[in-house]
């Protein structure tokens, strides 16, 4: 069930723990997580973009992840893949599947549940249904988001055409080293990599429809999300290795990590292709919503992606970008 | 991602897997599952209802239940979320998380994605979208359903008065039997009441906008769900024991486990309350859509639940329902 009922002794088992962590951030459409269903409206001329994703202990995020962060990453996730289809933040879901053995305590429910507060309230979205289940093993998190938009205004995958720029938003390969920073592979003072790791900042409130030819999130790292791309449209990839923008951060570790940023995932970033003649559009939707861009290649007829050095010679990526499964 | 495009090498890692065992479920709401969300539009007067549960091995289910039953019980449990709403069935997502080691292998997940086709042609839904994930622990699935229905039509748990009429459909108890047999503390050689705790049938069809006051399905047991209702609608409900319906197999079992009926989960039937005057439209509607209906008691003025036997004298159930977590 979506919802469900207080028992008569407040704080106790499932109804008690749903009422203190979960009600308090229930919007209308919830019902108060108090019925079978939630019931959600859509505005007229509009229609839903839903996304979802599930995120487990020891492969999406590490145990001593600090729990505030770990509902918001979930969230921003999903968030992320709304961006990429142009849709505005609406509700979501939420299954949180908890380890037997009370690690996960009170206290961690308090942080966790903080933490989804302040992205309901940065991103304007509330919480209407969930489940809360127990597993002999790891935490598992799954959330499904949805977003409203114009119909027939969603940005897709398929509309790349030959000729088209290759843009993407912020900076590339953060995630992917912050990640190493905390194996201890790598180091960073400033915690800025771990920070990107732990929280990525989903694009949303970009207004690119009419602007763009194909938008998607990277999430699964640049050169593989690029063969996604190449893939639907039916067209080719080039992009330029040195013009993929770096983070201050990730620049200062040195070009040996170049690889590390073009193929590892979790930035959630967005990758655009435009028509030459929208580019100043785009980069003005862009200063207007104070999201960096840069243009990083280009689209051309024929399949797959090619990554070219500073020379223009192209060059391998080593390795794949992430597989989920 | 919500989607999920093909590798170039078909049949690779988890772009494949998705291409084999979920494409040939999706809608043409999914996208064909290549795009970041899934787009899904509500026709005009009309709202979602959206239910979401989580299924663990060794908790929701047991390892050696046949895989082809899984994903449909998984959906049943929510439409059965719809049935009590009052909301037709209409999509879904799936989020599936695999143990690592390979149990779970290709035979696994074609009869696992052979039952989901199947309950899909049975309640006309379709797959919108999903997400794969691996994990150091036991199988785990989640599925967000969503339901379709006219504005301000959904049947509430909320407005259950005194003098209504407490009603079921089906038979209660069998799955709380069912799951006894399969721990072999019970026997049934004709397997009816495993079937019960494998496959529940969600009541979906009904037409009780109008007719009922209150209605939530089964899924706690029906004197943990009574409770629900008693406390939504601040009334109290009267069941009268004997006059709650055993199915054939649970009563050739005897009185003995009468409470393990009244206080086992898993029946998703529907529990209804009914103005006096509307019970013969009660009843006829439930004729209509072929499905049984008992009244088993009474709303009264009050709080919580009473159960009485069959001289009248209250009898005190034995245990509570389920408890998720």
């Amino acid at each position: 069930m979506t919802g469900a009922s207080d028992d008569k002794k407040a704080g106790s088992g499932e109804f008690g723990f749903i009422a203190r962590h979960f009600r308090p951030l229930a919007g209308a459409e919830s019902l108060d997580l108090r019925d079978d269903c939630a019931l959600m409206r859509c505005p007229e001329g509009e229609e839903f973009a839903i996304s979802t994703d599930t995120m487990v202990e020891n492969i999406h995020f590490l145990p001593d992840d600090p729990p505030e962060t770990l509902g918001r990453k979930l969230l921003r996730c999903n968030l992320s893949d709304l961006a990429a289809m142009g849709a505005r933040p609406h509700a979501y879901t939420l299954n949180v599947t908890v380890p037997r053995g009370g690690r996960h305590d009170e206290n961690w429910f308090v942080a966790f549940s903080r933490g989804l507060a302040k992205d309901q309230q940065r991103y304007g979205i509330h919480l209407i249904g969930g489940d809360t289940t127990s597993i002999s093993g790891p935490l598992v998190l799954s959330a499904t988001v949805f977003g409203l938009l114009r119909q027939n205004t969603a940005l897709r995958r398929n509309n790349a055409r030959p000729g088209d720029g290759i843009w993407v938003t912020g900076t590339i390969g953060d995630a992917a080293l912050g990640l190493l920073v905390l194996q201890g592979k790598l180091k960073d003072p400033s915690g800025f990599l771990a920070r990107r790791y732990h929280l990525p900042q989903p694009r949303t409130g970009l207004q690119l429809h009419g602007i763009v030819s194909a938008a998607m999130d990277i999430s699964d790292g640049l050169i593989q999300d690029c063969g996604h791309i190449a893939e639907e449209s039916g067209v080719q990839l080039v992009i330029e290795a040195d013009a993929v923008p770096a983070s201050y951060a990730a620049a200062s570790l040195g070009h040996d990590w170049l690889m590390q940023r073009l193929c590892g995932g979790d930035d959630y970033e967005l990758l655009l292709t435009c028509p030459p003649e929208r580019s100043e559009a785009l980069q003005a939707a862009c200063q207007t919503a104070d999201i960096p861009v840069h243009r990083v290649g280009t689209v051309r007829t024929g399949t797959g992606v090619r990554l070219l050095n500073a020379d223009g010679r192209e060059t391998i990526p080593q390795q794949g970008g992430w597989q989920h499964f």
